[in-house]
């Protein structure tokens, strides 16, 4: 695990969130990076409960993740993801049809695919039954499942979505991971896909480093 | 207008949508950031109606934009924004605070503004009328209208979203014009910021070559 406290990294994530949440923060996510890169890290750990009101300043929607590195301070995790890439020289590729291909993949994930399974989280959890979320559902999941197919058909039987596991793969798996347990249930090639990215060494750092984290704050 | 039938940047568009997309149609992105970057391109116009089975196999929805570059090619509009924008030497800083400004911003409008703009389409034009759409919609306005406080805050009384004119501005603008024209009636300065990006001459050269391209197929 990367954790350092004297790390130059800082990560902001929560100190605890609700059962549903946990392990699916996306503080997870440069988390995941930073194993991967073996880049240390050091936390900093807010309350969800009571947001504090200068976080608003460092994060416009005052969500997790934040990241500091040294004076430099980002925020989305697609950012981080880029920032940690670049800074470590891996895993993003500097030019060529390699990078073309993490970047399109990239972005894929965060705005053809995650805003989809963002609408399911919507339905089936936030506003889980209530008559219009039971209404959306039905074509809400035809949507996502003609996503899926095209995205199986792409990936067809490579083991990553963009050559070799890139950062691309980290806001993918994240993002389909999203969805929930059994969103790839008829999507056999795209749950192994799932599993290839979760059983990574570095991606069970990540989560167990968060998982940790979670434990520490006070429940609402 | 940097349309050049012999450039090497090719972008593929749409030759007719119908007319709630026209002005809106997403390769409006790379065309505008080839014109404030003065990049010439080639269009490639394909059928919205009859799309080309082919075309999957480049974009994996079948969507545009797809961007080719001499032997490169990528899709996603937000790839396309990094690739001109890394390739210019311009609208994206190399490193340091202002790149991560950029990124943190383009990440921002592709997952975190635009995705709530997106389930607003969903409801007020491709589902109007049914409803769940109906009941679902002032929640929906609701939350995009606490994102909107938000983001009005963050840009303050800038007039760029992260520093000097950027692809992040590319992005957010393009993203809130997607809300439709009266998205932003209780938003004075993000009213402001959108039109300041829809005046810029690079825009509304990018505006004219869609329209322009739009008329040149057939309709469903
Ligand atoms: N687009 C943002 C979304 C971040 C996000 O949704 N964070 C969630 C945790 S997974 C959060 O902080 N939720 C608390 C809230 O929205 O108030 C990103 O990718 O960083
Ligand atoms: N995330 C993609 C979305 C592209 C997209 O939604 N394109 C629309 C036009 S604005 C399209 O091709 N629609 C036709 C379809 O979905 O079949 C991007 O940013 O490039």
């Amino acid at each position: 695990m990367m954790i350092d406290k004297d790390a130059t990294i800082e990560i902001t994530a929560f100190d605890w969130v609700p059962d549903f949440a946990r392990g699916y923060v996306r503080d997870l996510r440069p988390r995941w990076a930073c194993e991967e890169l073996g880049l240390g890290y050091r936390e900093r750990l807010i309350s969800a409960v009571r947001r504090p009101e200068w976080y608003f300043g460092e994060q416009p929607w005052g969500q997790v993740p934040h990241l500091r590195d040294g004076d430099i301070h980002l925020f989305e995790s697609g950012a981080t993801l880029v920032h940690l890439a670049e800074r470590a020289g891996r895993l993003l590729p500097a030019g060529g049809q390699g990078r073309a291909d993490v970047l399109s993949w990239l972005f894929a994930a965060f705005n053809s695919v995650e805003p989809l399974l963002m609408e399911l989280g919507t339905v089936t959890l936030f506003a889980a039954g209530e008559a219009w979320a039971e209404a959306r559902k039905p074509g809400l999941l035809t949507a996502i499942g003609q996503k899926l197919d095209r995205l199986e058909a792409a990936l067809g039987e490579r083991d990553w979505i963009a050559g070799d596991f890139s950062i691309a793969d980290i806001a993918m798996v994240s993002a389909l991971r999203g969805g929930g347990p059994e969103l790839l249930a008829g999507h056999a090639r795209l749950a192994a896909y799932r599993d290839r990215g979760t059983a990574r060494p570095a991606f069970q750092a990540a989560l167990a480093a968060q998982l940790a984290a979670l434990d520490i704050g006070e429940a609402a």
